[in-house]
């Protein structure tokens, strides 16, 4: 999984049936010593807010994880971060 | 799911025959600060024209969540994008 | 699966369900001639301490390799490792 | 999918043997504005030449939408490029 | 698949039960133009030695494709190299 931050939302109404009722995030990934960010797209089931700090499953976990084995999503919020307790 | 914009399309005769009859376009991934370039190609069963604002699935949720799960396809447009709301 | 130092670990209440019970720890990747870091978050049913080298394996990997194949994890810790025996 | 170019190809006469059989070839991904090089190795049973641009599936596609579910392959040749139409 | 160099090995006795009996060697991947490096590790099972250059699955190819679809796997050798054939 990734940590992500929270930035945007996406409006798309022509897309693929079986995504039909989902909601669509932005998310930047946060990295320690890399400023260098390429973004991603994540559907959210937990509703996590604007600016939250979240946990990213990629891939075929997102889709079968979360419930959807048969809809074309390869990232998924699966939790809001409270805390991380780092070293180093 | 990443966002792409649709900078073309591709052509091949010669190719596997569960790909026949899928059309094939160049996908240029949208970054935030990072105008490095690694294009891809996704099939396109949404109708997205060449210019337009994509969302792009890739891994086994191109292929299954497309309902061709026994085809050589990695990437898949599943939505096309109206609008981003983004903050940061 | 490549070679990771666990740097701290995650707290969150509010996840998808079938992630609960699991520990989530924070792991920095390591590369041999390369500081870029890009930490990624990996489940531990090792019982990997803070500080400690630990092999990761990503993908669908993590998922069914570890048991648990319907929830949405795509990282897991797999081994502690003693000792890495180098060349070049 | 990728686009590639044929660089090369490879002789391996130790391997798993559910590869046997298998062309090897050396595939050198084509970005846009980007020099940087990761070659590739991908079966192809398309009959791709040295020096041919071909369209690339990677991860599960190239094994199960070739035909190999059960073979260690994890990139695949699938089509000849005839032309690609690009606009930007 | 990629094509790798064998520069270590890894010792790890704490780890998941079901890679018991696996070889875990230190793979440098060999890019053409470009002297980065992110190590990875696979398993061996063709008995590849330390300096030889291998070709790697990684993904579901790895763990499906050298029989242990149960284990937590994401990379394995899956051929020494002998030669290789280069253009450009």
């Amino acid at each position: 999984m990734i940590i992500g931050k929270v930035t945007g939302s996406i409006v798309s109404t022509r897309k693929q049936d079986n995504l039909i009722g989902n909601k669509f995030m932005v998310i930047e990934p946060i990295h320690t010593m890399n400023s260098e960010s390429s973004q991603l797209v994540a559907i959210d089931n937990i509703g996590a807010g604007i600016g939250e700090y979240v946990l990213v499953a990629q891939g075929s976990a997102a889709r079968i994880g979360c419930g959807m084995p048969d809809s074309p999503i390869d990232a998924a919020i699966v939790g809001i971060i409270d805390d991380i307790g780092k070293l180093v």
